[in-house]
Protein backbone atom coordinates (compact mmCIF):
# COMPACT_ATOMS: atom_id res chain seq x y z
CA UNK A 1 0.00 0.00 0.00
CA UNK A 2 1.36 3.36 -0.84
CA UNK A 3 0.33 6.75 -0.02
CA UNK A 4 0.17 9.11 -3.16
CA UNK A 5 0.68 12.91 -3.17
CA UNK A 6 0.04 15.07 -6.39
CA UNK A 7 0.63 18.41 -6.98
CA UNK A 8 -1.29 19.61 -9.92
CA UNK A 9 -0.13 23.36 -10.79
CA UNK A 10 -0.73 25.33 -14.26
CA UNK A 11 2.15 25.32 -16.91
CA UNK A 12 3.45 28.91 -16.58
CA UNK A 13 3.19 29.77 -19.92
CA UNK A 14 -0.96 29.66 -18.93
CA UNK A 15 -2.86 32.63 -17.28
CA UNK A 16 -4.46 31.71 -13.76
CA UNK A 17 -6.93 34.32 -13.53
CA UNK A 18 -7.87 32.24 -10.00
CA UNK A 19 -4.26 33.38 -8.93
CA UNK A 20 -4.79 36.55 -10.04
CA UNK A 21 -8.33 37.29 -7.79
CA UNK A 22 -6.15 35.65 -4.94
CA UNK A 23 -2.86 37.83 -5.02
CA UNK A 24 -5.39 40.96 -4.99
CA UNK A 25 -7.54 39.81 -2.05
CA UNK A 26 -3.93 39.61 -0.51
CA UNK A 27 -2.99 43.09 -1.61
CA UNK A 28 -6.88 44.67 -0.37
CA UNK A 29 -5.69 42.60 2.91
CA UNK A 30 -2.12 44.39 3.45
CA UNK A 31 -0.24 41.36 2.21
CA UNK A 32 1.98 43.36 -0.29
CA UNK A 33 4.85 41.16 -0.09
CA UNK A 34 2.93 38.81 -1.92
CA UNK A 35 3.11 38.23 -5.51
CA UNK A 36 2.90 35.72 -8.28
CA UNK A 37 0.38 33.74 -6.88
CA UNK A 38 -0.51 30.13 -8.80
CA UNK A 39 -3.20 28.13 -7.58
CA UNK A 40 -3.36 24.26 -8.32
CA UNK A 41 -4.83 20.95 -6.96
CA UNK A 42 -3.27 18.84 -4.34
CA UNK A 43 -4.28 15.17 -4.19
CA UNK A 44 -4.10 12.22 -1.78
CA UNK A 45 -4.91 8.81 -2.44
CA UNK A 46 -4.21 5.56 -1.81
CA UNK A 47 -2.71 2.77 -3.83
CA UNK A 48 -3.37 -0.97 -3.01
CA UNK A 49 -0.14 -1.98 -4.42
CA UNK A 50 3.47 -3.11 -2.84
CA UNK A 51 5.66 -2.68 -5.83
CA UNK A 52 6.63 1.04 -6.35
CA UNK A 53 7.74 0.97 -10.14
CA UNK A 54 3.50 -0.80 -10.43
CA UNK A 55 2.33 2.19 -8.20
CA UNK A 56 4.52 4.99 -10.08
CA UNK A 57 3.12 3.77 -13.48
CA UNK A 58 -0.66 3.83 -12.80
CA UNK A 59 -0.43 6.79 -11.27
CA UNK A 60 0.90 8.73 -13.75
CA UNK A 61 -1.98 7.39 -16.11
CA UNK A 62 -4.49 8.28 -13.53
CA UNK A 63 -3.07 12.10 -14.09
CA UNK A 64 -2.24 11.79 -17.65
CA UNK A 65 -6.44 10.69 -17.84
CA UNK A 66 -7.84 12.12 -15.28
CA UNK A 67 -6.20 13.86 -12.54
CA UNK A 68 -4.32 16.38 -14.45
CA UNK A 69 -5.23 18.12 -17.73
CA UNK A 70 -1.57 17.96 -19.53
CA UNK A 71 -2.45 20.50 -22.31
CA UNK A 72 -2.45 23.03 -19.21
CA UNK A 73 -0.99 21.64 -16.41
CA UNK A 74 1.96 19.58 -15.01
CA UNK A 75 2.36 17.15 -12.19
CA UNK A 76 4.34 15.74 -9.65
CA UNK A 77 4.04 12.97 -7.37
CA UNK A 78 5.64 11.00 -4.74
CA UNK A 79 4.90 7.84 -3.08
CA UNK A 80 5.52 6.85 0.95
CA UNK A 81 4.65 3.62 1.99
CA UNK A 82 1.55 3.23 4.05
CA UNK A 83 2.49 2.95 7.72
CA UNK A 84 5.97 5.30 7.48
CA UNK A 85 6.05 8.58 9.13
CA UNK A 86 6.18 11.74 7.17
CA UNK B 1 12.31 36.93 -1.47
CA UNK B 2 10.97 33.53 -0.46
CA UNK B 3 8.96 31.30 -2.60
CA UNK B 4 6.22 29.59 -0.59
CA UNK B 5 4.45 26.55 -1.43
CA UNK B 6 1.32 26.05 0.91
CA UNK B 7 -0.87 22.55 0.88
CA UNK B 8 -4.42 23.00 2.34
CA UNK B 9 -6.18 20.15 2.56
CA UNK B 10 -10.06 19.53 3.90
CA UNK B 11 -9.74 18.10 7.59
CA UNK B 12 -9.84 14.50 7.66
CA UNK B 13 -13.53 14.08 9.50
CA UNK B 14 -14.36 16.32 6.88
CA UNK B 15 -16.27 14.77 3.67
CA UNK B 16 -14.77 15.33 0.28
CA UNK B 17 -17.49 15.02 -2.35
CA UNK B 18 -15.17 15.77 -5.07
CA UNK B 19 -12.58 13.23 -3.63
CA UNK B 20 -15.67 10.59 -4.18
CA UNK B 21 -16.58 11.28 -7.64
CA UNK B 22 -13.36 11.55 -8.90
CA UNK B 23 -12.18 8.04 -7.15
CA UNK B 24 -15.32 7.10 -8.86
CA UNK B 25 -14.27 8.16 -11.95
CA UNK B 26 -10.93 6.71 -11.28
CA UNK B 27 -12.67 3.15 -10.60
CA UNK B 28 -14.47 3.47 -13.84
CA UNK B 29 -11.60 4.09 -15.64
CA UNK B 30 -10.46 0.80 -14.33
CA UNK B 31 -8.03 2.20 -11.37
CA UNK B 32 -9.20 -0.28 -8.80
CA UNK B 33 -6.33 0.03 -6.57
CA UNK B 34 -7.61 3.81 -5.70
CA UNK B 35 -9.25 4.30 -2.71
CA UNK B 36 -9.13 7.33 0.22
CA UNK B 37 -8.80 9.95 -2.51
CA UNK B 38 -8.95 13.81 -1.04
CA UNK B 39 -8.53 16.35 -2.98
CA UNK B 40 -7.02 19.64 -1.95
CA UNK B 41 -5.26 23.34 -3.02
CA UNK B 42 -1.80 24.25 -3.79
CA UNK B 43 -0.63 27.19 -3.94
CA UNK B 44 2.37 28.95 -4.82
CA UNK B 45 3.67 32.37 -4.50
CA UNK B 46 6.70 34.80 -3.75
CA UNK B 47 7.12 36.77 -0.93
CA UNK B 48 9.22 40.03 -1.08
CA UNK B 49 10.90 39.83 2.37
CA UNK B 50 14.13 38.67 3.62
CA UNK B 51 13.82 37.58 6.81
CA UNK B 52 12.52 33.93 6.85
CA UNK B 53 10.42 34.55 10.25
CA UNK B 54 9.07 37.41 9.34
CA UNK B 55 7.72 35.51 6.17
CA UNK B 56 6.67 32.21 8.37
CA UNK B 57 4.81 35.02 10.46
CA UNK B 58 3.33 36.69 7.46
CA UNK B 59 2.61 33.22 5.59
CA UNK B 60 0.58 31.91 8.59
CA UNK B 61 -1.75 35.23 8.77
CA UNK B 62 -2.51 34.52 5.27
CA UNK B 63 -3.26 30.85 5.32
CA UNK B 64 -5.61 31.72 8.42
CA UNK B 65 -7.44 35.16 6.45
CA UNK B 66 -8.12 33.92 2.74
CA UNK B 67 -5.81 31.33 1.66
CA UNK B 68 -7.45 28.11 3.73
CA UNK B 69 -10.67 28.14 5.87
CA UNK B 70 -9.73 27.01 9.18
CA UNK B 71 -12.68 25.64 10.15
CA UNK B 72 -12.51 22.99 7.73
CA UNK B 73 -9.25 22.81 6.24
CA UNK B 74 -5.75 22.31 7.21
CA UNK B 75 -2.77 24.05 5.57
CA UNK B 76 0.97 23.18 5.72
CA UNK B 77 3.80 25.48 3.58
CA UNK B 78 7.47 25.07 2.82
CA UNK B 79 9.66 28.21 2.13
CA UNK B 80 12.40 28.26 -0.66
CA UNK B 81 14.54 31.23 -0.45
CA UNK B 82 14.04 32.33 -3.83
CA UNK B 83 16.88 30.90 -6.79
CA UNK B 84 17.88 27.94 -4.98
CA UNK B 85 17.67 24.93 -6.46
CA UNK B 86 14.56 22.60 -5.43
Amino acid sequence: MFVARVQVTIKEEVLDPQGKAVEGALHSLGFEEASGVRIGKFLELTLNTDDRAVAEERLSQMCEKLLANPVIEDYEFELVEAGEAR
